[in-house]
C-alpha cells in the first residue's frame, strides 16, 4: 500500500455471514477518535434504499463518530421495516463505539428487495468493533467488507503538503455492476485529517464526484443505493486551510476520486477493456456529458469493443441519437489516436491494425470531437461481454 | 400466407450480391402499377443515413412509382458520395420502371460507413425489375430482401370491409438489432389500396407508428436509417373514405405496426424471451413512456429474464431513475401476473415458480402499476443473452 491513514481513524472489516463467501468480510465499521465532519452524495434514483434515506437527513455534519456498512444485502425496496432495520443497525454501530444513535452513517450494498439479517449484523458490529485497528491491514479488510462481485478491493490515497504538515486522504470505493451514468451501485468513502468545516466538506466531495464518480458507467441502471460519503477528522494542523492548500487538497481528493472511479468500470462486470471516452469541442458541459453518457451505455458499441472490431459507424450513430444539436459535418472520431472518421466524411484506415490495437490493449480510447464549442469530458466504462450476461442472469437465483 | 396483396403493386426481391450469403435476397423493388400515395416517418438520430435524407425530401406525395431497398449496406455516414449513391440508386430504379428520377423512395440497412457497391446495385435493380410480381412469392422475396440479421422474415396483413369493398393492407419490416426507443434499425413498408390523400396517409401512419414501431426496443441504439414507408394505390375504392372506414382503417393498421413491430424484438438478436412491459397508473403518456423504455433498456433486467431470475428490485429501480416523478409507497409489480412488490413493499412469493413461469414460456409480462394518473404504455423489448454478445461482437470483423 505504502501510504498513512489519515490520522483520527480507525477501521475493521469483518466476516458476519451476510455474504456466501465467508473468506471476505461483510461488515465494515470506520470509526472517528473524535467527532468527524461528514459530507455525502447521494444516487438520484427515485427509490432509494433505507440507508440513503438515513445519511441524507445526516449530511452535512460535524458530529459524525462511524460509519457502518455491510455487503450481500441492500436493504432496498424494503419499506418500512427496511427504514427500521437501517436505524436499528445505525445505532447499534454507534452504541459500539461509545457514541450517540444520531452520530452514526449506515451503507448497504448488494441484493435488492431482501430484510437485512439484523442478528447477524449485530454479531458482526460488536465483532468489528472488538477489532478496530489504523494499521494497513485494518484498511483493507474495512475496503473487503463493501465489496460484492468486485474482483478485488479498491483503494487509493494521496497526500499534501500544508505548511509544515501534511494532509492525507484515502479512499475506498466498491463496485462492479449496476453503475449508471449519475452515480453506480457504489459506495466509496474518503477519509481525510485535513481540517473542513461542514458546507466545504459538502463543497469539495461534490466537485471530486462530478469529475469521478458521476462519469462512470457500466450499464447505465442508477441504483438505489449509491453513496460517497467524505470525513474529515481535522488531525492534521488547525483551521481553517489556507486558499491555496484548499485548492491543493481540492486537485488531491478529485484525484483519488478518479483513481478509485476508474478501477469500477475497469472492474466491470465480465469487462475485458476499460474504454475512456473524451468527448471535445461541445457547445455546453451538458452536452459533451450526454453524449459521452450516451456512447458509453451503448450495448453495440460496448459489445463491438470486446469484439476488437472497430465498427465506428456504432459509436457515431450513438452521438446521433443523445439528444444533443451539433452539425455532423463537422464531426470527427479517432480510436486509439486513429482517424476513422473526419468532418463528417469515413476515413480510409487499415481494419486489421485498428482491431489489434484495440485486441492488444487493456484500455481502449473514443475521442470524438465535435468542433461546436470548447466544452469537454472524461468518461469511462467497460466494454459487454458474454461474461457481463452469464454473470448477471445467475446473480439471484 | 393465405392473405390477397393490395390492388396496384408488384414486388420483387433478388440477390445481388450485397450480402454474403447468395440464398437470401438482398435487393428488394415495391413498384406501383400507377402513381402512389406515399407517407414516411424517420429515424430520430441526428446522423441519419442518406436515403433517409432522400426520402425525407420526397414524402408525403401522391405521385411515388417505385420504392427500392437494399440490406447489407447502410449507406449511413458516407458523406456527399453517399447521398449521390442513394440519388442514383432511386434515379435507376426510377429509370427500369418507366417512372421519372423524383418519383422513387429508396431504403438501405447494413452496416454503417461503407460505400454502396453501386454496380451490383444496378445489376440488382434490372433483375428484379424483369421478375415483379404481385404472388405470394413475390411478396416473400420482397420482405426477404430487406432483411439482415433477422432471423425469418416480418410480413403482416389485415383487411376492412367497406361498402362492399375490401380494403387490403399488407405489410413487411426488417429488424433485429440496433432497436432503439424511436424506432429502430428498422425498415417497414406497408402496402394498402385504400385512396388516402397524402397528409391523410401521414396522420394514419404516425398514429400506427406511435403504437407499434415506437414501442420497441431491443438495446436503445435508435439507428440511422429507420424508416416506416405507407404506400396507398387506392385502387379499393373512391375517396374519400367516410368517416367510420377510416376509423376502420386506422385500427387494421396500426394492428398491422403491431404485429410486425413485436416481431422485432421477438427476433431480436440472441433474445431467449419477449418482453412485454405494460406501464399503467402514470400522471402523463409521456411518463409511462420514459418509465417502459428505461426497463426495456436496462441490461439489468433484461440479464435477469434472460437467466429467469426473479430478481425485481432491478424493474423496480429502473422505474426510479426514469427521471419520473412518482410515490414509491404507491408503486406495485406483477411479474407474469404473480405480486412481487405492493405498494412499496416487498411481497413474499415463491422464487421457484416465478422463475419457471420465466423459463418455461417465450413471452414474459412485466406489469408496473404507479396509480399516480390514468395514463398506459405496452411496450416490447427482448432479453439480453450471451448470444446478443457474441452476434454483436463478431458482426463487423
Amino acid at each position: 500500500m505504502g501510504f498513512s491513514l489519515p490520522r483520527g481513524f480507525r477501521l475493521a472489516g469483518v466476516s458476519c455471514g451476510i455474504k456466501r463467501n465467508r473468506d471476505c468480510p461483510d461488515l465494515t465499521l470506520i470509526v472517528g477518535d473524535e467527532p468527524l465532519v461528514a459530507a455525502g452524495v447521494y444516487t438520484t434514483n427515485l427509490i432509494c434504499a433505507a440507508p440513503v434515506v438515513v445519511d441524507r437527513q445526516r449530511t452535512p455534519s460535524d458530529a459524525i463518530r462511524v460509519v457502518v456498512a455491510n455487503s450481500g444485502n441492500a436493504n432496498a425496496c424494503t419499506g418500512e421495516r427496511g427504514l427500521r432495520d437501517a436505524l436499528d443497525m445505525a445505532g447499534d454501530a454507534a452504541r459500539a463505539c461509545g457514541a450517540a444513535t444520531e452520530q452514526a452513517l449506515v451503507l448497504s450494498t448488494g441484493i435488492i428487495g431482501e430484510y437485512l439479517p439484523m442478528e447477524k449484523i449485530r454479531n458482526g458490529i460488536a465483532q468489528a468493533a472488538a477489532q478496530l485497528g489504523c494499521d494497513e491491514a485494518s484498511f483493507v479488510n474495512a475496503a473487503r467488507g463493501i465489496t460484492t462481485t468486485d474482483r478485488q478491493h479498491k483503494v487509493a490515497a494521496r497526500e499534501v503538503a500544508c505548511e509544515g504538515s501534511v494532509l492525507r486522504i484515502a479512499g475506498m470505493a466498491k463496485g462492479a455492476g449496476m453503475i449508471g451514468p449519475k452515480m453506480a451501485t457504489l459506495l466509496a468513502v474518503l477519509m481525510t485529517d485535513a481540517p473542513l468545516a461542514p458546507p466545504e466538506a459538502q463543497e469539495v466531495l461534490q466537485e471530486a464526484v462530478d469529475a469521478s464518480f458521476n462519469c462512470i458507467s457500466v450499464e447505465g441502471h442508477t441504483s438505489t443505493n449509491d453513496t460517497v460519503l467524505l470525513l474529515a477528522s481535522g488531525k492534521a494542523c488547525q483551521r481553517p486551510l489556507p486558499a491555496r492548500h484548499r485548492a491543493l487538497f481540492q486537485q488531491a481528493l478529485s484525484d483519488t476520486c478518479v483513481e478509485l472511479a476508474r478501477l469500477i468500470p475497469d472492474d466491470g462486470e465480465g469487462a475485458s477493456h476499460l474504454i475512456t471516452i473524451d468527448v471535445s469541442g461541445c457547445a455546453t458541459p451538458d452536452d459533451a456529458r450526454r453524449i459521452a453518457e450516451t456512447i458509453a451505455n451503448s450495448a453495440l458499441v460496448k459489445t463491438a469493443i470486446a469484439g476488437a472490431d472497430p465498427n465506428w459507424g456504432r459509436i457515431v450513430s450513438a452521438a446521433g441519437y443523445a439528444g444533443v444539436p451539433f452539425d455532423p459535418n463537422r464531426l470527427s472520431l479517432f480510436l486509439n489516436q486513429r482517424p476513422l472518421f473526419r468532418n463528417g466524411q469515413p476515413v480510409p484506415f487499415d481494419a486489421q491494425d485498428v482491431s489489434d490495437a484495440i485486441r492488444n490493449n487493456r484500455e481502449t480510447h473514443v475521442d470524438l470531437r465535435l468542433e461546436m464549442g470548447v466544452s469537454r469530458i472524461r468518461f469511462w466504462t467497460s466494454d459487454l461481454t458474454a461474461d457481463y450476461v452469464k454473470l448477471n442472469a445467475d446473480y439471484h437465483t
